[in-house]
């Protein structure tokens, strides 16, 4: 089953891609590498979810943002390769967690994004892994995920 | 024109690369990708600004010190290559922000470097990028960037 | 002398390799590169070192840490790849060190683990490095490392 067919029997709808705000832009293709932007939990522009780890919410909740972020950045690969069946690996995840003071559940939270990577590309979808807790994030977010993308020609 | 012609109709004029302090090198390449070791505002071997955002620094002051913290990246990259003209993307950077409590601007700061970036390297100079913020940067840097480049053989 | 030969000459026991924990796996290669997931300071499956620096732990304690965490890491590529001698070069290595309030001197937690590359790999373990202050990492490890390895083929 193609990605994109197993997106759609997830009943999962990409969100817009992030529109670049600044000098960068969402990726950047080198070789067979597509390295990304950050992703936050944007929904419609907007944060869906806001506020730190171990002060503003719980594992479940930051969980979820971190789906949530995860779901812009495949609407970013999306929009830049036209579709996800030219995902050949996920490469690598770093997942920045916005921690209060004591909070070092990051991997319970950065799995929000693991899982569904893993849901959605199968074994294509099982990546490196790095999670780190952040001082303090863009807008308030309480997760930022770097995504690195092995694709085929 | 070439990127060493725009550098100086820009005026810009390179510092001298930061100097090896332990057992890492200034850059690495491995095939066609050029990566750098972490690059913070040193001026003549002193940080020309130091301290927080939210707490020592405004934005202006912030975003001052990454684009001198990018002149020390791409002193590295004139360095390595011989020149810059070998540059042909910038593919990611990754901006590290130091912040105190409740600061959520590093966007803002990182663009004093994207914004140089694309000065120079104009369309080869938009990138992937991510910015964080960290608890504490070396030497009480306000901000540390690590780049990843795209070069010809 | 090969890099086997030199961890045995140097006495150095690589521990079993860290476990996934979850949906992401200790490595993914790409091309000639090799992405490791992060390492921290693991030994028989539980952290050797705990705590943040500048508060709880000494720079020679936080040095100690990276070089248990680099370890972990030998660890992962040995598995990987079957034998280090398979390491062409030591790309980079991103280092997150916990950091209490005001505690600057990341670099110099660092080099447990740059120290240790370049005692093993030599000229091919000298690498691009980046260093920076972290507000928490996972269990509460000092350390975080992740690195990036150039292998032949």
């Amino acid at each position: 089953m193609s990605y994109e067919a197993k997106l759609q029997q997830l009943g999962i709808e990409l969100p817009a891609p992030p529109k670049p705000v600044a000098t960068y832009i969402p990726a950047v293709q080198a070789g067979e590498l597509l390295f990304l932007s950050g992703v936050i939990p944007l929904r419609d522009g907007k944060l869906a979810v806001e506020g730190k780890l171990g002060k503003d919410l719980t594992i479940e909740q930051g969980y979820e943002a971190a789906r949530i972020a995860l779901l812009n950045a495949l609407a970013v690969i999306h929009q830049e390769l036209g579709t996800l069946d030219r995902v050949r690996r996920i490469v690598r995840l770093v997942g920045h967690v916005a921690s209060a003071a004591g909070f070092v559940q990051q991997p319970a939270v950065i799995n929000g994004a693991s899982d569904l990577l893993v849901r959605v590309f199968e074994e294509a979808g099982r990546h490196a892994r790095v999670a780190v807790g952040a001082a303090e994030l863009p807008l308030n977010a309480p997760v930022e995920l770097e995504l690195i993308v092995h694709i085929s020609g």
